[in-house]
């Protein structure tokens, strides 16, 4: 995010700023936590609107609520835009964009009426909730589960790979066994019933029902319950490696971190890790 | 819990005392086991009372029985009262809550009649089973578990939050893709049917009727079967540190720790880890 | 199990008791391997016989099959007693009881004819497939697998026991809150409903239909699929360790076995456990 | 797979199986991808024939891909089998024949005509889908946890046999329990019903009704929410012990091991670990 050095400290749009983009001041910090609350406000009132019998008893006070969060929001746009020296930059990242498209919907439908067919268009307020989602980011916890699933994406993909591999063939393989009357009418379908299955969701929307495809079924349930065990697995082993890197000690030499609570000297420049404590042991 | 310090040890008040809150006498744990097995018991009485045709048949022995349990309730949390110098905090703890409002419903059924209203009430006594908890949390295998469960506890939330996050987009996605026929009806509902997707657990009351939600709700389950793995990670993780940290004796010859609770030697450098215990065994 | 110490070596008992209890010798093991293949023979015709359709085409050929693995077992049961000396202590054990238990059934069904009554105890037969399970018991890899269980099992209790109680309250809350309309008719019924909602097996035979039964729903399915890396995590954790165990080093002083890979003095009498190694390092 | 050392290198053979079999060069690489996109396409291909709506409006259009692409693989049949000196090997050999049973269905179906009773003939073209699987197979990852899994493969076996008779069990008892109309018509309907609750599927086909079946249902089902642990924990296990034997790497100095793959001094004594590479970075 491009900074305000160009802007004058102490002037409104240097204090703005600080507002928007730093969570240091007191000032900062009440204002992030009214957006969060905002943000999740939004979201329930999209969610609530939807719902026919609330939009028809509660329809004027959700308008007045969602004009409000939406003026809010487009302050906070033109806030952010007027406090960057480039606001290009920010207008163009997917943040800014989530931004402009959230709070569009409400303008359009002033120009457009309440219709039917902007329902979809209103549903883009729901992209708030990315915002919401990025506060969550930095919190360190999850950055450790991040750290792990990234560190885990291509055992991951390859399982992926591997069970969408199974469950074309899984399905392929109902298909021909299953008549159509018991839901299995193309491939695709079939594959769509072999993910609910492996994935041991089992709606029951559709089931086999000859003997063959039961066995067959069967295999696949053990198939999908034994084979849970290898994303945990993956995930598990990368999580219980992880805190290894929780010792923050920056060697004095290189500066470099990521040294286990055993390691007396740098892994890479060789230097003492901890020179105060050559007296001791 | 306040002690019965003021009590004069020996009266009929720090008996008392002692066998209600110590489990160190054999009548004290008699007591705990008798309390205990009546809690189970009165909880089963509670089930079986809102089943009709148990209630219709067998309603004469349930009262008798329910106002049994009751009596004894009632004369226990009298006791406790009696027993203690400062009954206050014992009364307006979460345990003094529960013990009073598990007692209340009966006699309030004999003031308002049996009337069917009267059930909401009556189901309080249920609350019961918080105190078989209680007497679970001290065991030792418990502590371990939660300790590993709070030590996750900002970990699960983050991942709780995600979950939600998720399950929100999902819903609202399918709500667009859906027909309300298929039971996507609002938002809210939608979202109610995409934690019962990823969580696997497939009711089909609302299923994709759709290829495009099929395909969808495919992506969400297979993510839900995967990213099953991360709690689990987090709490696998945890739990094999756990024992890890069960011994801190270090060795008093070459210092080394990470001994075995039932090593006697240094594995390092051979010497007695225990010195002080060479008169025993 | 009494061994054949008194049956003089050289005898035809004595060669019986090493076929039947012995795998040492390859009659031993051909009799081994033909016991286990009848038993899953006769597992399966039983249960084939369940099936009406099938009953009724090959019912003569299923009869002559049934006879033949009855004698069989008949003999094989005759047999054991006559190898022992002492054949009590068999005839009174786990696997003489359902050596007997399983072959009665099809000499009972002579006797009374083939009525529909008689099925609970024809199915007896199939307490033979426990003769398979102690076969496979003996196997290393289930011995290790059994011993992280059993490990495991005060923690797994524990959790048991915590799921039981929050399916308990959870049933009466929603029963409570849904109609009984939606299924949940009786206390009983609704935590039937939270253990199949909880464990993530989502039946849809009950299922809530009011909008505050579906948010308490969500919040207990989250919880059944972030719960669910408790047991997870307790058998990881031990299985983990339990290859710590593979060091099959005895000490040569005391001979305690049981040491890491990296230690190197007994950790119960202290000596060196590899005295030859002292040269080295 | 047989070389082409007999070919003469700089022909056209030579080059061809280059080509084919190697992907060093870059029109090999490009082969390869194209190859992948084409299986892709082709079983995507399969899937849409199998949807009636789609076969009718877009037949033509399939009809022509799925020529192109059955040319394509044909003269890759062709080519691969020219470019080997022995191609009897690859003929004969688990992809030769995939290859070949894969081209086959397209053709018969000139011959036959499109009748539905070629359906079967037809999916054979979906056997494709083992070639990418071959690919993946050699990426690393998917080697890794390959590893992990066929060194758990006894411990999961024996699991996947204990869970088989609990099932077989279950269902049995079941069977006695609950009345035919509740769907447990048989034995093995009602081990599949059996299977279907402790893999946690839970489709809701066959469902308990009596109370004593739903208190047994509910015992399979905390078990099988309880026992996915056993698989989960085997693989964890595993995978968290493979990555440790990464870099065993010892210290010239002091000799101990145990650096990770991104340090180059020793951790323990300060040294450098690799000094041959001291003229480097």
């Amino acid at each position: 995010m491009s900074g305000p050095s160009d802007i004058r400290p102490g002037s409104w749009r240097f204090r703005l700023h600080e507002i928007i983009f730093e969570a240091d001041t007191r000032v900062g910090k009440v204002f992030d936590v009214t957006l969060m609350v905002l943000i999740i406000l939004s979201v329930i009132l999209v969610m609530l609107e939807s719902v026919p019998s609330i939009q028809e008893r509660y329809g004027d006070t959700l308008w007045v609520l969602e004009w409000s969060v939406t003026i809010f929001f487009s302050l906070e746009y033109i806030a952010r835009i007027i406090s960057l020296k480039k606001p290009k930059h920010y207008i163009l990242s997917f943040y800014g964009i989530i931004d402009l498209l959230s709070v569009i919907p409400t303008y359009l439908g002033l120009v457009l009426g309440g219709a039917q067919s902007l329902m979809v268009i209103r549903t883009l307020r729901l992209l708030r909730i990315f915002r919401v989602l990025k506060l969550v980011k930095f919190v360190r916890e999850a950055s450790v589960l991040g750290d792990a699933l990234k560190a885990s994406r291509h055992k991951i993909s390859v399982f992926f790979l591997f069970v969408l591999a199974i469950d074309i063939i899984a399905g392929t393989v109902m298909y021909l066994i299953e008549p159509s009357s018991a839901g299995f009418t193309s491939i695709p379908r079939s594959i769509y019933w072999a993910i609910v299955t492996m994935t041991t969701v089992g709606y029951g929307d559709i089931a086999p029902v000859t003997v063959l495809g039961q066995l067959f079924a069967s295999l696949l349930m053990i198939m999908g319950y034994v084979i849970i065990a290898v994303p945990t697995g993956i995930v598990s082993a990368k999580l219980s490696q992880m805190p290894m890197r929780s010792n923050t000690q920056a060697c004095l030499n290189c500066g470099k971190e990521g040294h286990t609570d055993d390691a007396r000297y740098c892994r890479f420049c060789g230097e003492d890790i901890y020179p105060e404590r050559s007296d001791e042991s």
